[in-house]
Formats: structure tokens, C-alpha cells, sequence
């Protein structure tokens, strides 16, 4: 039940695919010497192990709980959430202005990894701040966010995302709620939002929501969407919560799990009275909540990568003490370690590479991320078409992982107790939130292939091919990759959309191959511990020998038509 | 919520593969007309979606309850399992001469799949009692079987398997349970079982338990281990329960999912006045579990059909009403119903196409077993090869269904409320328990593909070969299943290991795909609901055209020596 940062493959990514010293000290970023570094890798792994790790348990069985006064945080959080603030974790990657650090976010990713690790469910209040730390600078005015961004920087008033309504989910141009001008240039916000990631809670004095509403003359769909600041207290004279802002959580959701999150259903302006500020312009809303989205695609991606660690480690362990039966073959007839065994160490092998995949596709990505903020327009190009890979194939790792963590426990894997079933249950939300991972696949074969004329995706084709002479399997997959999305380009929306999700997962591993390659050469030197060298060759391997293989497998699906999809109908469904 | 039983698959494949009508009135079983067949499928429809459905998430809710008085059921489930009861509903397969009807195994396996559908929790109590009517007919004495095989045959007396120890799961022979020779020829039963099914309850005035054990001068291993009948009650001379027999339970588990199934740690003999009897010979007690083994193993992997068809019940039910978004590409901007996007569509299809699949797989085996238990060599032969393929292929389709099922439901499907969750949750112990399917992946490689010198397996190939003319990508996936196990049977037994998990798959995909390949081409003819038929040909060729094919991404995984896996040692595994 322990959990062990992973520093030296976190470190290791930051030296060879991020390439953080590219980063530091250059194009605005703070200077961070590589003690820094260290520092921050090991100040994060303390927080996470030996504060957030220990409320995981606690988090899930208690719970978060409603009344009527608000939202009750389970014992601990309190506590665990001000030694976050205190330690100054939300400020790495904020902007120096507003009291943050400026660093990288690739420095950043740390964090989130390892607090995600740690307490998946308690590890989002400091997520939904990070999109608005994103957001907030780049588009609210320069009035607001003095008043209101130092405080979400520092987590003292931590930020939410309110998108969802009702009858408003993927399609979320179809929102209601209400925002009204007044004379003072605020707006009244009346309207209730559902699935809201700690829309109360008892951690903090204040809490920042962003709202989208329409304003009553807005057109209709997404293009009629404003953004709105509606704080829990509005702010006194000397700046301190004062008065309640007419916002209440009407409920909770009893989900499967991270129990620890709240996810509330909110009421703003009940009683009429609830004020917001705008962020951005009338009907500009997307924009801002679009900045908000990708951060928060990323996010989720790595949420994946947290419990993949996580569970890997917990099966790991397991299958060093637990013994049972002997080892097939052998001479011996004494029981060993279910470790020994071949199946279990495939099951071993196969999470540590596809955790190390997915964890350095998140970490590539927020390197391109950093440079992209600084201006860097290849970069900008290349993470928006990484995005939805990010968010899906990372959480369609976490779930896979974390199902293999199950299955290595074995009878013990099914009982609460060991951890592994929560896992499992927790890392589950992750392919819905934040664009369900059907959303993300639309996102890519819709919009992301044709990205200035294709050349995005051309130019990853390409650097993948330069690095992988010799890879026969890496390069066949990227030449189907390549076939299937020349056909997609010209394809009708069905025939796109019916190869869509096959089509995310080939491009997703081709990318990871990638990737592992890279690291696989760095990793064939002999600088760094030996046993990580070793088990980075060998996931490697695994990764493209296996992994890469069996997404060619996928071929027919990404490349078959919608046809067979839309021979049967509802009624046949039903049969 | 609600659940309709599959009838007119069922009544495919009872026709088609499982071909009833040459087992009805032959070879010892009893006759059925076609009316008597109809009636027994909507009668424990009836059953299954009245009685156990509704009780379904109650079970989940509630759950078992244990108390130092035992363990207690939540509400309804004793009405619900006296309703089982008097149905007769656990006789269908039994021996008339014990109170059964006689009938084929295959007409209680669409029981079993019902009641798993409605509530996979509750229907373990007849699941357990199944293994036991096998067991003992063919196991124990005329004395025994006639004192207690009507009772338990009638649902009146519900039996369970003990086998689990801490230190003896996998490992069964690592047990340590002890029975002493009685002058009366009984035996005095002393340990401690775990991760017993419902071990303890208030369903019935007596409970059977099967309990494996070792007496005192008992070979090491599963050569000493003997199989004994401990009844909760001793009965008295009116044959009905009285004294107790000094069997508790201890505790309940607190598992992730089928919280209506007492998971039970069991007692025996505390105060050394536990009363046992002999089924079989001392040290022949592995010869009776394997019956129960093998009748479980194949009910287990039914479980995934169960759960799995459930599951797609509630998604479709589901994609029909929830409206969101626009269809891509479409003219019209109305938003539609979810099942008319095309990704949706996708995994409604693969819902459809993985649980016919692996109903076929199922049935086929069912009826492979009756053929067996009727003398028939070639088909013990097959149903021996194909028992890991049900179980272990049927519950990784109950999983990935059940994952599905929660992704159409997007952010509601993580909602308990919807149901989804719990058969996500549910459906996850059935890839452990009955031998976790590592363990059958073992079997299969280990002794399957080599019984009869190999030419069972052979005779499997030659029968797909048969049938697929014109299949391709079927052939090549025989051929390449053909390849590996002929590698296999010469390789170490760690390569042998290595390999077995990807070779499963690709074996159970071949032979579902043969039984789909056959039921489509009875469903190019027109007789029956066209509604159905036309499903019936679209799962058939997704499951052809795209899952077959996904199969041959493993082709590397199983070709694959386990060099790579023993190439990293626990501290290699631990960075």
C-alpha cells in the first residue's frame, strides 16, 4: 500500500525527452539548476508518499458527505491539503507575476504525476486549479486576475470548471445556464451545472468557480458561451471572503470511485443573488474554457500514467512475497514466488512498459506544451494532434494496468483491503472525464490529421521514421498509420468516425514506440543504476516487440468503412 | 435496469451448434419437445427477470451481512431462492434418479446464464449446488448420495466447494485441513477454508459443503488430498437437519463486487465435534474436485456471457434515449440519440459481436459435455481442450463488455445509480476465481494441446479448416494457432508459459470465430425474426472481419521465448 516516487524514470524523461535544459533559464522560464531539480522531484515524492498516499485509503471508504451546509472533506484532507499549499506545489508552473514560479509545466507534470499516484480522488482539487492558472492569465482582465489569480496560484482559494449540465455533456454548445449584465459590469448567474470536481468542500475559505453560461441575447451552441468568475464568498473591502455569492451544492454523486472527489451538483443564484465576472469577452467563452480543456486532457492523460505506477507497484510487491506453487519446469518442487512465474512476470513486464510508454508520451508532451507557450509554433501544432493521445490511449493504459494489477493479486486483488481494487475502480473515470476518450478519437480523425494541411501529422511520420531504421514492426505501424489517415482525410464523417478509435490507439503506440526507442538507445549506455537501465531496455523491448505487433492488429478495424455499423438498427440492437 | 432474457439466441444456438435434437430422448436423457424447450426458456426468463433482476442492486447495495450468529442475506433473497426452488429450476441436468429431470446440460447452462444476467451475486448459490450434483453421482457412495443428493439436487440443502487456504490457493495441494478416521467410518474434519461462496447464509435450513482436506498419514501434494461431505446440520433419524456440526463462519469479506455472495472464511471443527464423510477414496479427492472444478470452470466463464449480455442490455437501452450532439457530417444540426454516432455504434457492435461470441463458445461446450457424459471420447477429448478457453476467453469478453458498457454510458455510466458500475465491478472476479486465467492459460499449454498426442487440438484445427473456405483472415489465424502450439509442444516449459496467455486468446478467438462462421451462414436463410437474423449477420462479420484479425496482432506475443522475461530480476521490477 506504500507508494515510491518514480524519480529516476521521471528524471530520466526530463533529461532525454523533455530536454528540460532546452527549457530552463531560456525564453522566460525561471532558471533551475539541476540541484533544483532534484529537489523539486524529491520534495513532491515526500509530499506525495508521506501525506497524500496514507488519506488514499481513508479518502475511499469515508468518502466526501453532503448535508445541507456544504460539503465535509474526510479527516485528514484538511491537513493534507495545507501542507500542498504551504509546500508551495501549485505555484511551479504559474506565472511569476501572480505569485507562481514560472517554471516549466513539464515540472509541474511531476507533481501531478505523484500526487495522482498517491490519492487520485484528493489529487484533483489541485488539477481544476491548474486549468484556471492556465486560462485565467491568458484570458481575464488585468483587474480580475490581480484580485483573484494569487489566491488560486497558491491554492488558497482553489478553482473548478463548470461545463456540464443535464442535457449538456459532450455537446456542451447545448448549456442553459444564465448570465445576466449589470449596471456595475458584473453579471447575475442563475442556472445548475452537474459532475462539477469539488464543487464544495471544507479545504479552503474561499473557492473560485469558472462558469460558462449564456447571456440572454447569445446565439445559440457553443458560438453563444461566455465565461464567467463566480466566487463561493465575494471579497470584502480588504479583500478577504466576506459574503456568500448565492452558489450551493445541491448533492453528490455515489460514484464507483474516487470517493474522496466531490462531484457535485451545483445551483448558482437560487435565490438570485448569485454574481459573476466575466473572463474574456461575451460569447468568447470556449477559448477560455478550451485553454481549460487541454490542460485538463493532459491532466487526465497523466491521471492514467499515476495509477498505472501506482498499481504496478502494488502488484510488483505483491508478487515478490506472495508464494505459491512451483515454478513450471523446474527442478525443484518447492513453492517459489509468484514472481518466478512466466505469466505473472509477462503481467509484470507488460505494465511496466505500457506505464513507462504512456508516462513518457505525458511528460513529451508537456515539454512540446512549454515550448509551445513560448512561441514555439511546431510545437503548438504537434501537442494540439498529441492531445487527445495523451487523454486516451494514457487512461486506456490506467485502466489496463490497473485491471493486470487486479488479475496479479489474484482472490486477494477482488478484497478491498489491498488496494489494487480501488485502483482499478478510481482510474475508470479517467476515459470518460474530460471528453470521453470516443470524444478524444472524433477530436483527432475531425479535426487534429488535417492540422495545417496534414504536415503535423506528416512531420511526426517523419521523425519517427529518421529515428527508427532498423525497427521493421515501429515502421510497418507508421506506414499503416499513414495509409489509414490518407484515407480518413478524404473520408466521409461516418467512415472517419467509425475508424476513429482504432485508429487513436495505432497512432498512440507508434508514438510510444517512438519514444521508448529513444530511450531504449540513451538507456544502452551505462550512466545512471544499473537495475533501471536494465528494466527500461527490457520494457522497451517488450513495447516494441509485443505491443507495437499487436496494434497492427487493429489494421482492419481503422480501416474498415461505417457500412457494417450502420446495417443494423435500433430494433436489431435490441434483438 | 431492466433485463430481458436473450431467448431467441439461445434458441439459435441450442438449434444450430449446440444441435438439441440429438441429444433430447437419446442417450439417456430425457425427451424434450420443442414446446418443452420453449417453455424452460421463458420460464427462468420469467424467473431471472421478475424474481432475481429486482433483486440485483439490493444485492449490491446491502449485501451478505456476517454476525457471530452467521451470515444474513439481504431482503428478499429468501423469497427470491424458495421461488428458485419451487421451479425446480436446479434439477433441469440432474440424474432422475436423484430428483432430477434428466435433461441435458446445455438447457440448465441457459438457467445458469439467465440467473447470471439478473444477479451474477445471487446466482452462485445455484452455481455451487451444479458442482456438487456432478460431483457426487459420480463420486460418492449409494449410501451418501441418497441421504443428501435430493436435498441438494432440490435447491433445498445448497452445497459449496472448499477448497482456498491462505497458503493454498492455485496451489490446492499446499491445503492443510485435517480429517481422522472415525471407528463409525466417519471422519473428524479440523482447519480453517477461505474465499468460500457462500460458506454461511439464511437461504436454506442446511447447507453441504464439499470440503477437500488431508488425513494424518496423507501424501504430500494433491496425491493425499480426500474429499469429504460436512453438512452444516447432522441430520437426525428423520433425515431432517438437527444437531449442528460445528461449521462457522468466521468473517465476510468485503469485496469489490457480488456483494449478495457471502464470501466466507470457514471454521471447521473448533471444537473438534465437526462431523465429515468420505466421497470417493482416501487420496482420491482430486478426482472429485476436477468434476466440480470443470463444472465450474465452465459456468464461470458463462458468467462472462451473463454479465456481458447484461451489460450490453442496459448500453443499448441506454445510446437508444440519451440525446447528445449532432451527427457528424449529417445536414441537419438536431442534436440525435448517441446510438446514431458512429463510434458509439462501434462498441455497441463489438458488445454484440464479443458476447454472441462468447455465448457460442459456451453452448458449444455445453453440449460437448453432454455428448461426454454419454460416452462420447471425441467430444471429452474436446470439451477437456476447450474447458480454459470458456472460462478464461468468456470472462475477458464479461470484462471488456462490462467496460464498454460503462463508456456508452459516458459520465452516468460511472453513477452507480445507472447499474453499469456494478457489472463492471461484479464481473471483475470472475478472470480470478475457479483457477484465475493465467491458471487456465497454464493448462492449456501445459497438458490441453498435447492430449490424444496432440491430435485433439489437430482435430479442432481440421474442423475450422473445414468450414472456413474463403475466410481468410480466419485461415490465417488457424494456421498461425497451428504454428505456435507446434512450437510449444517442444519448447520449455517456460517459453510454453511465456506464450500461454497470448495463445489462449488467439485459440478462443479462432474456434468463436468458426461458431460465428456457422451461425452466419444459417443466418443467410430467412427462417425466423429478421430483426434478429440481420443482428445475428452483422456480429458474425465484425467479429470476422475485425476481431479475428485483431487476434493476429499476437501472433509476436506468442511467439515470443521468455528470454525477455527472465531478463530482469524483483529489484529490476522495483525502479
Amino acid at each position: 500500500m506504500t507508494y515510491i516516487p518514480p524519480i529516476a524514470d521521471q528524471k530520466f524523461l526530463l533529461d532525454h525527452i523533455v530536454k528540460l535544459d532546452q527549457l530552463n533559464g531560456h525564453q522566460g522560464f525561471a532558471g533551475t539548476s539541476p540541484d533544483l531539480v532534484d529537489a523539486i522531484l524529491a520534495g513532491v515524492g515526500e509530499l506525495a508518499a508521506g501525506v497524500f498516499a496514507p488519506l488514499n485509503r481513508t479518502g475511499d471508504q469515508i468518502g466526501a458527505k453532503w448535508s445541507p451546509e456544504g460539503v465535509t472533506m474526510p479527516p485528514g484532507f484538511r491537513e493534507g491539503y495545507r501542507a500542498y499549499v504551504e509546500g508551495g506545489w501549485g505555484t511551479l508552473a504559474a506565472p511569476q507575476e501572480f505569485g507562481g514560479q514560472g517554471l516549466p509545466l513539464s515540472l509541474a507534470t511531476v507533481v501531478m504525476e505523484d500526487l495522482g499516484s498517491a490519492n487520485m480522488g484528493f489529487s484533483l482539487v489541485a488539477m481544476l486549479s491548474a486549468g484556471a492558472v492556465e486560462a485565467l492569465p491568458e484570458h481575464g482582465s488585468a483587474e480580475l486576475n490581480a484580485l483573484w489569480l494569487p489566491k488560486i496560484v497558491s491554492g488558497e482559494w482553489p478553482a473548478t470548471m463548470n461545463l456540464t449540465e443535464p442535457q449538456a455533456g459532450s455537446d456542451v454548445g447545448a448549456l442553459k445556464t444564465r448570465a445576466v449584465r449589470q449596471a456595475d459590469g458584473s453579471y447575475r448567474i442563475k442556472g445548475q451545472k452537474i459532475f462539477i470536481t469539488y464543487g464544495d468542500h471544507d479545504l479552503a475559505e474561499n473557492i473560485v468557480h469558472l462558469v460558462l453560461a449564456r447571456t440572454p441575447d447569445a446565439p445559440e451552441g457553443t458560438k453563444g458561451i461566455s465565461l464567467f468568475l463566480v466566487p463561493k464568498f465575494r471579497l470584502g473591502a480588504d479583500g478577504a471572503p466576506a459574503e456568500s455569492n448565492d452558489v450551493r451544492p445541491a448533492s453528490i454523486e455515489h460514484k464507483m470511485g474516487i470517493h474522496a472527489s466531490p462531484t457535485c451538483v451545483m445551483a448558482y443564484g437560487d435565490n438570485d443573488d448569485c454574481v459573476g465576472w466575466i473572463v474574456g469577452e461575451e460569447n468568447g467563452g470556449m477559448r477560455g474554457m478550451f485553454t481549460m480543456m487541454n490542460n485538463a486532457r493532459l491532466n487526465v492523460g497523466l491521471q492514467g500514467v499515476s495509477i498505472a505506477e501506482r498499481a504496478t507497484q502494488a502488484a510488483v510487491a505483491y508478487a515478490s512475497e506472495r508464494i505459491q506453487g512451483t515454478r513450471a519446469g523446474a527442478a525443484s518442487r518447492d513453492p517459489v514466488r509468484i514472481i518466478e512465474h512466466a505469466d505473472v512476470r509477462r503481467m509484470l513486464l507488460r505494465m511496466k512498459a505500457l506505464t513507462q510508454a504512456a508516462r513518457a508520451l505525458a511528460y513529451y508532451a508537456a515539454g512540446q506544451t512549454d515550448r509551445a507557450s513560448r512561441g514555439d509554433g511546431a510545437a503548438k501544432a504537434r501537442i494540439d494532434l498529441l492531445t487527445p493521445l495523451v487523454k486516451a490511449y494514457g487512461t486506456d493504459v490506467g485502466e489496463e494496468v490497473a485491471s493486470l494489477g487486479v488479475q496479479v493479486h489474484g482472490g486477494m486483488g477482488y478484497i478491498e483491503e489491498t488496494g489494487a481494487a480501488q485502483h482499478y475502480r478510481d482510474v475508470r473515470i479517467s476515459r470518460i472525464y474530460e471528453g470521453t476518450n470516443g470524444i478524444q478519437a472524433a477530436d483527432l480523425v475531425g479535426r487534429k490529421i488535417g492540422l495545417e494541411g496534414g504536415h503535423t501529422l506528416a512531420s511526426l511520420f517523419a521523425d519517427i521514421r529518421r529515428d527508427s531504421a532498423g525497427e521493421a514492426v515501429l515502421r510497418d505501424l507508421v506506414d499503416a498509420c499513414e495509409a489509414i489517415a490518407s484515407r480518413l482525410q478524404s473520408a466521409s464523417a461516418d467512415d472517419r468516425m467509425a475508424a476513429s478509435y482504432p485508429f487513436l490507439t495505432m497512432l498512440s503506440v507508434a508514438t510510444c514506440g517512438w519514444l521508448m526507442l529513444l530511450q531504449r538507445r540513451v538507456a544502452e549506455g551505462d550512466e545512471g543504476d544499473p537495475n533501471f537501465l536494465a528494466m527500461k531496455r527490457a520494457a522497451a523491448a517488450f513495447y516494441l516487440e509485443q505491443i507495437v505487433h499487436e496494434a497492427m492488429g487493429l489494421q482492419a478495424a481503422a480501416a474498415a468503412p461505417a457500412d457494417i455499423l450502420y446495417s443494423v438498427n435500433e430494433e436489431m440492437f435490441a434483438t
